[in-house]
């Protein structure tokens, strides 16, 4: 099948087949559609759109392009958690124990981060003696013995979506809805799961820049997800300011820890529960959403989930001592306190700009090849809609020795608006697609 | 300048300024646009379109990307012709001359022919001794001297042409309006002549396959053109048939030769007579085009134009006895006489399967490294509308040692419909536009 022609269809708004699908996915693995021409089909994709059918057929193409794991010897349904991406967001650390506390099986196979923070691998290196690489044999027997695992991506899944992303973030092809979903789903596919929660962010520090396309999103990514055979949810939540309080690597740890021992409440919390919830009602495991984050909360409470974590650490060869000393995990050696300019009520945060801050600090990386120093990160002190009076911390830095401080301060200091005004609540969570 | 802010500009369907372009022509000839970056703004191009200012901006950015020839040097007008290509098309070995002999200069700079058959380049190639390499100095020195000169690309004129000509063919963005525009007029502008005439063919055998769609690209090309500041016309004329009845390239070169003698009348004479009038009253050598047809005949009648074609050929190395005895020219070894299978009218011809069969016999090239057998090729017997009877001769292949001879006769059988009703006629110049 000439590529030519494949292109020729889709710039003209045709509706591809699955086999011209199929030969431009495994074409641009086996390298017959050569990227200027994989570039030139992607941006007739953004700009002509795809139809249900071409994105599930786009979806099952990428997800066989390499490997893909069967998890299938493991008794009992696999259940899986993506997120599109947020600051201060490692509700992964936090129900992935808990979920597996209530007896559903946790196995999820992650990528590195780039971004703002690093990604969950990342915060889980920042445990000390960690290992989050294993071979798919080990993974597997982890997740059956323990009920649930976080390791690297090892095996090669959906090959198709690493080649097409580089492509797409170098030719302004990033946001787009078809191309979104199937990079994310096929990789979930590939991973083997049978359910899979998705968390759509919304807001300043979301992929998705408005309530409509992250809501289209969302309802995008189910109806292809189960039109493939798994059970999909979706949440949207609020990304207008860091879901945690905690931003960094070591500092999300630590968060994640907190909250599992019940020292913290609050948004983070909250996502994560109202997540696992899904989980375990599209699992079977419980009636209702509510009911699962009733069964979630009591796991917090009896320690459960705490012990979970603490035994997939020692698992993959960590201290799982962090969970009872958080003091064990790297810390920052200066902490640089930033305060209100003038009284009122904290009135918007811009994520984006908090995110990046991290990432000046280093807690995050511009390209895969930079190092991360995974003790530093920002502590909030405030939410939006707090009232606080003139001198009052507004968050904390906490940097090391290679952190652009005056860069993260600067940031820092101008994406936190404060007004007279009470700002209205924003909905944590503000849709649940199924 | 990111090449992503400006991709991500047209994908959207924004106008891009000067500054934009210049940047995406500079960056794909010194490497800063990336091939696949290149290709998927072109594709966005492709289905959002260009304003006339953005066409503009990229014509110019274009003809600035290598040399430009400066002409100004030689006394009088300059004039230069390009058609968009056809079969049994060598519309320019006529005018030519027939023009360099009224007065008005014709420096005519060629690239190599890639399709069908092949350039004019090559045509003249067939002629024994003629050179087509030769310097600028040396053009502009035989253009004031004997009027007239074609000769290959030697200065590097429209670089960034090459580089996106050579992308669109591979990427399905061959036939989009603004590009097309950009590609022909980027190497007019460079060559520096003041006057230019458009043969935009339109058929079955054309660029553009509808007459709208000619009729649109010529009216874009002599706008772009005069906002250019030279002086453009173009003529859409029929290429539901081969223009000549001769097929190839030494083929070509006969029948030129034979309607400068005023041996042979028809379609190839009447089309190159109208182009040289329009060149002529372009000029201001003569004040309408029928007197500029009046004037080019009669330089047929009185030999000058038979003798101005010796002239140019003795002047670039080659045998000037051609035009007195064609039968110095390359001749193929076999001839196969293709006949009606039943008697009717010659309804129709597909001209471009008729391009196909002359390639499959070795006068035209697939890829720029193929050999031509500049000998071989098609003589028609009849044109559309003629009246045969079953068993007379409608064409003749002159084929070689290496023609796909059984492939090109099949060809031509089925590309010539003969049926019971006579057809319509068909202009052969479809329109003016100026």
């Amino acid at each position: 099948m000439n590529p030519c022609d494949i292109i020729r269809k889709k710039r003209f708004g045709g509706e591809l087949n699955e086999a011209e699908i199929r030969a431009f996915v495994d074409g641009v693995v086996d390298g017959s559609f050569a990227d200027y021409q994989a570039s030139a089909l992607l941006m007739a994709i953004c700009i002509n759109g795809m139809t249900d059918r071409e994105t599930l057929a786009l979806t099952l193409a990428m997800a066989k392009s390499g490997e893909t794991l069967d998890l299938s010897d493991i008794p009992g349904i696999k259940a899986d958690k993506h997120s599109t991406g947020g600051v201060g967001d490692t509700t992964s650390l936090v129900l992935v124990p808990l979920v597996a506390a209530c007896g559903v099986k946790m196995a999820k196979m992650s990528g590195r981060g780039l971004g703002f923070t690093g990604g969950t691998l990342d915060k889980m290196e920042s445990i000390p003696g960690m290992s989050i690489d294993m071979d798919v044999d080990a993974f597997k027997r982890q997740v059956t013995d323990i009920g649930c695992a976080i390791i690297g991506q090892t095996a090669e899944l959906a090959p198709a979506d690493k080649v097409l992303y580089a492509l797409r973030d170098v030719t302004a092809t990033v946001d787009c809805m078809p191309l979104v979903v199937s990079s994310i789903l096929s990789k979930k596919l590939a991973a083997g799961c049978d359910v899979v929660v998705l968390d759509v962010k919304s807001g300043s520090g979301a992929i998705m820049d408005t309530p409509e396309k992250s809501r289209k999103l969302a309802e995008m990514m189910v109806r292809i997800g189960n039109l493939s055979g798994k059970r999909f949810s979706a949440l949207i939540t609020d990304m207008d300011q860091p879901l945690g309080n905690y931003i960094g690597n070591a500092l999300e740890v630590e968060e994640a820890i907190d909250i599992l021992a019940g020292r913290t409440q609050g948004a983070l919390k909250d996502v994560a529960l109202e997540l696992g919830a899904h989980i375990l009602r599209n699992a079977g495991a419980v009636g209702t959403v509510p009911e699962g984050i009733k069964l979630l909360d009591s796991k917090i409470r009896s320690g459960e989930g705490l012990k979970k974590l603490a035994e997939m650490i020692a698992a993959q060869g960590g201290d799982p001592r962090v969970c009872e000393d958080t003091g064990l995990l790297p810390k920052a050696k200066t902490l640089i306190d930033i305060k209100a300019d003038r009284a009122g009520y904290v009135s918007s945060m811009v994520t984006s700009d908090i995110g990046n801050a991290a990432k000046l600090l280093g807690a995050g990386r511009e390209r895969k090849t930079d190092a991360l120093d995974l003790s530093v990160g920002i502590v909030m002190k405030v939410r939006v809609g707090d009232r606080v009076k003139k001198g009052d911390v507004l968050c904390t830095l906490h940097a090391g020795e290679k952190s652009d401080r005056t860069g993260a301060y600067n940031l820092m200091k101008r994406s936190i608006t404060i007004s007279d005004e009470k700002p209205e609540p924003r909905p944590l969570i503000q849709a649940v697609v199924e």
